[in-house]
């Protein structure tokens, strides 16, 4: 009796198989769906910028665990770019950046909420602290190709920025127009990012079982994309109906 | 200018203190809330046993963990108990445990799953992953003393072993009875653990910071637990209406 060995996919088909994940992706989840269409309060909105900012700031955190594993130059040089995308860096004009966390906590003085309630993490519900944690520890001691993998969440990124960029201003007119920065800023660098991730992770995973294991990588990122809502769901409720829900999470 | 630093409270203090902290505990998450009144379908019961599956086998490596910063023979002796609860052991007569993880085997095919569907963990909602794998990660990074301290919310089990065997025959009459072992099993093993836990957490945290410290990481513990129950809300929902959420976390 022989056993087969299923052939490869080949590039292209292999990198639809990552494209195909798109449908487990966070915008899918109920509470997304509710905010993409309007149906959130002030402060369901306002828990959702919080506890997406403990995503934000440990993001760099994770990209600095990639480099850590990382051994070659010409890889490390894209991958800092994240962080500083995330930190922004100092300089004259053009070279200037504030970054993603600073443009973050713009858009949380848009929905309403203090520089410190932001800061302090104080809000931040631990589900979600579970998750980003998850993903941190997957970075620090997975090989940094696998780590490369989970980042191609950034495949399904610009869709959803653009979403909320064509939707929040409509069903949200309370918040500040300057807060969507951070969408705006994510659409192009989420487009550059995917370039260097989906090379990696094509040339990375050869045979078959390797390719269904990359597959099970970007599933893992998405899972954890996907239970932060979860927690932040049934902590915030979905419109004034559950707008009590955080009380019985915080007794 | 003195900074004045505060008195520690008395054991009797810090074990009220403790003890304040069942306010948070998961018995009072909406899913529970809903399950122990008899609100949940069969799907949600099931749903609930077999991501609860993940956190019973975790628990024995957790203790693992913490046995492996251990270096007093008196704790391990007592520590070691635990693992023998949950993988049971084998002997003659009165000797002879098949062990808790059987015991919750058994509840699960008490509400109908076969064994294959509870050992498989296919059906695990990742948040119930994130959680409980937090919770074996402190343990193996904490000193021992603190992951001994997180156990604590064993202080609070009896009561919701009790509630479920009071509650459940009448809720869920389609239960087999012979389901139920585990959380009678617990009653007891529960009980006798936590005079150890508490023994271990009143001597060691001294100062005043120290016993805030011990608050906030049996806060950490009884998060897990509530995060747990977040991601199996959002994924199963809560009675008929909300039946068809699953669907939606596996599109």
């Amino acid at each position: 009796m022989t056993t087969s060995i299923p052939t490869p996919w080949t590039a292209e088909q292999f990198e639809a198989k990552l494209r195909e994940k798109e449908k487990c992706y966070h915008i899918f989840h109920p509470f997304h769906i509710a905010m993409n269409s309007g149906q959130c309060t002030k402060a369901q909105i306002q828990g959702w910028v919080l506890n997406r900012f403990y995503y934000q700031i440990m993001i760099p955190m994770k990209d600095g665990a990639v480099l850590s594993n990382m051994p070659d130059k010409e890889h490390r040089r894209l991958w800092v770019q994240r962080i500083i995308d995330h930190d922004g860096i100092e300089g004259d004009g053009d070279n200037c950046d504030s970054g993603g966390i600073e443009a973050w906590i713009a858009l949380a003085g848009a929905v309403g909420l203090r520089r410190e309630d932001v800061l302090s993490l104080k809000r931040v519900v631990p589900g979600t602290r579970f998750a980003v944690d998850a993903y941190v520890n997957f970075a620090r001691t997975a090989p940094w190709q696998e780590a490369v993998c989970s980042s191609l969440t950034e495949l399904f990124a610009p869709t959803i920025h653009q979403k909320r960029l064509d939707s929040w201003p409509e069903h949200y007119p309370w918040i500040d127009a300057s807060g969507y920065q951070y969408f705006r800023k994510r659409l192009s660098e989420a487009r550059r990012d995917v370039d260097h991730g989906l090379r990696v992770t094509l040339e990375h995973f050869k045979t078959r079982a390797e390719q269904e294991r990359a597959l099970d990588i970007l599933q893992f990122k998405l899972n954890v994309l996907w239970s932060m809502l979860d927690s932040i769901h049934v902590s915030y409720g979905i419109g004034e109906s559950q707008s009590g829900a955080i009380a019985r999470m915080h007794p």
